[in-house]
């Protein structure tokens, strides 16, 4: 069973982060708005708002800026998810279907602009200026990391390195920031803040490794879309690199990242990954980023939100869903 | 000719301002600085860059962090086009090829988005916070407003009210963000924020309703689009409105507003705009905005700033482009 046991500290926190999401402007129209609660309540296991929070306990800063900040956290991934799923063209996001499968794409662009526009206010609320300054920085990262994806193809000569980039831009770096919002809170800490983001930075990564592990070998209904779908589209995440790494020949995983899309070719390749060791070794990799994770709070003194915050690094690749 | 010299107090601000929009981040990739140098060098009249810069001048604010306001107000204004011509279909703006044409949605999405974040991070970097906070909530407005087009329809009974309501969210609210921006950055100067805020209100309402009826009387050439675009996809402008105001009967005109678009009863309808009353009506409505905006610059005293907001305020109307 999975130890969720890192939430306890932050219990009540969380549930004042809740409020505060599902807050709506007076001048907010009732459609954004369902959306909005349509897409925060449809799920999401509220990662980023807790590690503002249980940086923020560590640090000793204003409890109240770290609601406000967590929110903005989640609202900012939030958006990000909206205007992926329309890039992707997803219709299906863990089950719950998506804006994009019942909204024009008009609508939801707008929605997900609407939620950048609550993400930097919700910041801003938090009357720090370097928080929000790394707000604008972060999202800065996310786009160009998602540009980068769509115009440097999908599979290249040093796509390792490509692969950490993209899960840096994608994921670690707004984990990496909720992770050392905290320390910014509390201000004038430069080695507490430091560590919580080399601490941050080493679980998004290892958190985007078991999702591209999970992709694999979870089961569809789990997943809410096909087993392999990132393979299915050409896109060679962290078990398909390390299967061609060892099968230099020519194989069906290969032919796919060539650009083969013939279901039956496309089915063997996912097999194959499936049933090869690139998926331990990928999760071996998740774990020594994890291992990396809990080293960087070796500062800390010891404490409820440190053991939390250690606990939550073991759940990212503990996990399941 | 249109007089324009109230561009001169602030031209060497805005080389700084320009020089700024063509600063690129060395992580930015490639082809989303070319997407975004583009768009900036593809015109705009630098309005609301220019607004902060005479506020700033007028409030004896920093001109260094006026010119990263200046900055952020024209790269938010860049953001929301881009996404607008996605959602609109538009393949030309002002005769430039629109991003959206020669993109692919996906990446015109994701430039749209960078281009929210660096407006983020530029209004950011000014250190003021409430300007920050300010910015937010102006995006929160300009997406409700499109949002609320939407969802209402294009035409009901209390038309002339959500005209109001649209062209404020849509234009006037960035534009009166702009003119109060000097008196922000000043600080603790209400009266002064409060006027510069009515006179921006007032001239970017103007503003539209000069926009709306050039969108009847310019020729294609300076449109870059069909004359009477607006009420061709069934929108209806002030001139419309004004039109259905005095012409009760049936017409031509009201067929379009209820959904007809078949070209000749199209073409009949924006004829019967163009040589109706309502132009000249829509134009005297805009005169009487720009005079209470120049009305609310009263209490400053007379100075080389203000009579160039005066001047200004006078261009929104006297422009025919």
């Amino acid at each position: 069973m999975t130890d969720l046991s890192f939430l306890d500290p932050v219990e009540d926190d969380l549930r004042r982060v809740e409020a505060v999401l599902g807050e709506h402007p007076p001048e907010e129209h009732e459609a954004i708005g369902l959306a909005l609660d349509h897409l925060i309540e449809g799920g999401g296991k509220r990662l980023r708002p807790t590690l503002v929070l249980l940086s923020a306990h560590l640090c000793d800063a204003s409890i109240d800026q770290a609601i406000l900040a967590a929110a903005a956290a989640e609202m900012l991934h939030t958006a990000t998810l909206v205007h992926d799923d329309l890039i992707d063209g997803s219709l299906i996001r863990r089950g719950v279907e998506t804006l994009n499968a019942s909204w024009t794409p008009a609508a939801t662009i707008l929605t997900g602009d609407y939620a950048f526009a609550r993400a930097a206010y919700l910041v801003a609320q938090t009357e720090n200026m370097r928080l929000t300054q790394r707000f604008a920085e972060t999202l800065m990262v996310i786009c160009n990391g998602e540009i980068r994806q769509m115009f440097n193809g999908r599979y290249r000569a040093n796509a390792l390195m490509e692969y950490q980039r993209r899960i840096y831009a994608k994921t670690a770096s707004l984990i990496a920031l909720s992770a050392e919002a905290g320390a910014i809170l509390a201000g004038d800490r430069p080695a507490e803040e430091k560590a919580l983001r080399t601490y941050g930075e080493e679980i998004g990564t290892a958190f985007q490794i078991v999702d591209d592990v999970l992709d694999f070998v979870a089961d569809e209904e789990t997943l809410g879309k096909p087993v392999g779908s990132d393979l299915r589209q050409g896109l060679a995440t962290l078990p398909v690199l390390l299967y061609v790494e060892t099968d230099l020949g020519p194989s069906a995983v290969r032919h796919v990242l060539e650009g083969e899309r013939s279901s039956d070719v496309v089915e063997e390749a996912v097999q194959a990954i499936i049933t090869s060791p690139a998926i331990d070794e990928a999760l071996t990799m998740a774990r020594q980023h994890v291992d990396e994770a809990k080293t960087a709070l070796d500062g800390f003194p010891d404490s409820l939100h440190r053991t939390a915050l250690l606990g939550l690094a073991d759940f990212t690749v503990d996990r399941h869903f």
